[in-house]
């Protein structure tokens, strides 16, 4: 890339935090066993479950977001059944139909700011059951749900648990994509934390590499055998990393000294300046985000001023040809970096 | 692990090549676009044409070795195709059934020293052929082979030549799968170059998780868009990276300075070490194999005192009460566990 | 079933039309060879190239409406692709994930009495192909159409016309649904005939289920050779007869002396009588249905009155505790039912 | 055909016996609710419990066999698992990877006349799972047999109980495909009873479509739920018949008046007078075969000379250029047709 130019477009633009990379080097030939049963591997599964207050979690390591959806939705779902999630949602539109390649139909609920509600989730499994061809249909097996959403947005822990418990009556699982987590996790408007999750969902994974590791999602089952064979079915979906030490190492290191969270706060301090400087600029916030994506609507002349020393993240054409851009900040924006863009601004 | 013992069980027991995590580090904070368009994957391809002489060639980059045989097979096969295969083939026993899971048979042959030869496959073809009901059944749609094998041995070059030509002769494609392919090349007993590979194969990969790389497969295609819409194929399997460039920068390195071939010697001069040492002592080399994994038929007596200070993989049982143990080598394999090894044999 | 009761709820409640049977019996013993090869099948598909004016169709006989889809949507998309239908489509809500289970997603777009138009089917297609992520996202590889749609409603010639005219500009395929074909043929508004089906689709199929046969549907591909492998694809989704001399018998009988259509009028003659009595009694029309099936919105006491004396089809419930219910005729709905509905309303 | 040819070729060349084609005519016009939900297949069900001695039974009817296989073991099998089967078994060659198409492999055996025994089950089964590398594997998961097999064979009563212990103490199902039952039943060698299949299978099929129906299998779960929603999994796959009456009235006929059993012995008597001359006049039997189906190895000069009057089904050529021919015989052979081969052997 033209090195003067800023870079907000994403945030998996970089490697992995320093700590990572050291932790890698430090245990670079050490002889460990494949396929995640190895020490660092095990010691991060302990970590992760202190972190979730889940003493018994069942944790496996994966190697991306798309392919942990697909395996916890594939193994989770009956082959009769199909998955409750947002219009907008991932495992709807860019997943490259990898949910039905498992064979799965994914039923959409209208979005609202990218969430779902539980009355909506309530109504879908309501029209389901009350239809007298139900038996013709796709069965709602799980919910679909991410935090943060693909439009940044949170879910409150009132919501979550509201949802959980229209779950928990009609015995459908949830599933939270934590691909973003950290942003979640670190923000101050959120209230909802691992144990949380851990105590609301059948299964989450928090996000490795939209936060801060080279690559690499930490699938947690609170309840231990929730689904059999799992170790098996992701090698059938081709997911089982053979040197599963080096996602342990990662995820270790993620979750020492709580870094996780604190990479997390680097991103949304820098998300906060940026939005700061925006609304005094006058500018068009399509969304309110609180982590670290934030969605600004722009006029012709203000994307082309824009674009032309920044690296945004197109988002959508609206109708009145105003152009909807992403920026994202990571665990590694600078603060000049964002200098240089709050200067832009 | 216990650090007094000697790890000879894999050829994935350690990170990466120094040479690599040198680069990875170098690079971490450069930023680069997502799921391999940077240009460290670029490079890569660059040089791996090079190095097949294989100019046009399409090049993706996977994560692992069942995941690149699954999107390759599942790609190349048309649904009412199945792949023939040795009994003892990677995709015949030990992907789970990821090939069944993307609804392709494996159609079975019995290997000699973990090779099928050309005559094997065109007697399966003709006996497909030549069935009144074979419109009941499952067409070979292509031949998947691994050089070297689940057994160590190569193909020779004269081998690998009549296969394609009986594969071009039934219109159907040849993959070769190269999860090993650095501990071929570095042998002298091999007569099969990269671009004899690139000549003689529809598609075939490179492994970089057993040759010296954290992960990574590198996919070959020598005539682009052999597979259209490979790039959604790959993601709707869960195999597309986020950060390519962290495996672009791995098979960057791996191809600069002969670095791929290097790592290879390294591991077949101490395999060749361990091999005539095993021969003065009189052991049962199981099968003859050239590469840097030694099959052994041991004795229970044998058995116990080598795997009390070694640690080595159990490959079978005999029906004599002997066992079959593999030892390999690999880029990490110092002189001084060689020695060490060799004290105890 | 009561012998009292009126039964107006489907249009496969009986057997076959009289004349089938008979043919059936004639050719009891007569021995056939299998899978469809036999003489009958072949004159059956011989008078539908005729009725068709498509004297190069590749024709194959399945034997009911979902298995009929989910074998051609299967066939006829790759596995990147999804299909285009109506959100109230029979391969969207009906076949229990049929579609999915092949591996496909279902795109749905809003219906207006169950049909969707040439304009909206191009608008998913210039989202999709504008979308700068769409490599993420599933191609939309065809669109499913049902004539008559689930709603009872027609596409007249012209907006056909359009929808396929889109769909070969975006060079994807056109499927009808003609499970109630029958029902649109004999109808007086439509303008659509076999002829025209042949010549905007890419594949469509003849109802024989709900259209006076036993079971059995003849899939039309009005370019031979569209799918390769038919043949063994429907014998992988196990929707092979056997005995496909039962099949063509069958379809050889519907295509004789007008049959096809002569029930169909039997049908739509019955329906046309009730919707007249239904407006006279100043019955709400939930939908403005020209064929055999007439959806009524009913008031609570509407409905116990009717449902007492008469079986009709549950539909919906609307918001003001109304209930739709379908009244259905068929080529077997006699005059004598058809009084005594009358009478009843 | 023509019609001074003498057919023996296969036992599906016909429609429907007599007694079913009657039944269906005198029920025609009666209405019934669809989807296997009338009153037909309900006694159908009643009297099917009553031959198994399985009050209990939960029983389906699907239309072929290849259909009934693959949704039985797509349903019963785990996404983990796979069947073990005789290498000459229907799933394993002769339904076009239908098995496969659902995601399952088929785990072979060699076969002895046609069938596996109870160690050779055992012995694939203690191979996985005393294979250290199991996980990577695909687990057995259930048992497919056939009864008559491929070859016509039976399994004996104690055959048959020692491969139902070998299932149970594995805790894998044991599926019995009786495509041509009525064949084995009334073989007078055949010690195996409905009610043994009942109580030894966790689910088999009962043939109609080669045992005297235009089509159909009844699908016989002897423990009911054992296979939750297989319904909306039947309709999933294409298989769920909109007149399920039509099933309903074609094996309720078979099973009233022992009509199945009978039929089964014209096939039995007519087959064992062919085999009596084929001994007599030294034909090569090339297996021993007590049911419907003869297998017969002849010369170029036998073959020319049978084939020419006769219509025979080609089995396989031998390696000394001889041919195996099989002469199936059914409901429908008759005498006359029995005393014409006898003139020609």
């Amino acid at each position: 890339m033209v090195d003067d130019k800023l870079y907000f477009a994403s945030d998996y633009q970089e490697g992995a935090h320093p700590a990572i990379l050291r932790r890698l080097l430090e245990n670079n030939l050490t002889k460990s066993p494949g396929y995640g049963t190895d020490r660092f591997s095990e010691n991060a599964r302990r970590l992760i479950r202190q972190a979730c207050l889940a003493p018994e979690a069942e944790i496996h390591f994966l190697v991306g977001g798309t392919q942990a959806n697909a395996v916890i939705l594939d193994t989770m779902l009956k082959p009769y059944q199909g998955v409750i999630a947002a219009d907008t949602g991932h495992v709807s539109v860019h997943e490259a139909g990898a949910i039905e390649h498992g064979g799965h139909k994914v039923l959409t609920i209208l979005h609202q700011n990218g969430k779902i509600s539980a009355d909506a989730i309530r109504s879908c499994l309501e029209a389901y059951w009350q239809d007298g061809n139900h038996e013709h249909m796709v069965m709602p097996g799980g919910v679909y749900l991410s935090q943060p959403t693909e439009y940044g947005t949170l879910y409150s822990l009132s919501e979550l648990e509201a949802i959980s418990a229209v779950c928990r009556s009609y015995r459908i699982f949830l599933h939270v994509d934590g691909a973003r987590l950290a942003y979640a996790l670190a923000c101050p408007e959120n209230d909802v934390s691992l144990s949380d999750l851990a105590r609301l969902c059948d299964v989450f994974y928090i996000g490795g590499t939209k936060c801060g590791a080279l690559f690499g999602e930490a699938v947690v089952f609170p309840t231990p055998g929730t689904v059999p064979h799992f170790f098996t079915m992701v090698k059938q979906h081709g997911a089982l990393l053979a040197k599963g030490h080096i996602t342990g190492i990662q995820f270790e290191t993620l979750f020492t000294d709580g870094l996780y969270r604190e990479l997390g706060r680097t991103a949304i301090a820098a998300a906060d300046r940026i939005r700061a400087r925006l609304r005094e600029q006058g500018y068009c916030l399509t969304y309110d985000t609180p982590t670290n994506q934030i969605f600004i609507t722009l006029s012709p002349s203000q994307l082309n001023r824009l674009t032309e020393k920044a690296e945004l993240a197109f988002f959508e054409k609206t109708d009145d040809s105003h152009t909807v851009m992403r920026i994202a900040t990571s665990w590694a924006t600078t603060d000049e970096d964002v200098e240089k863009l709050l200067a832009l601004l």
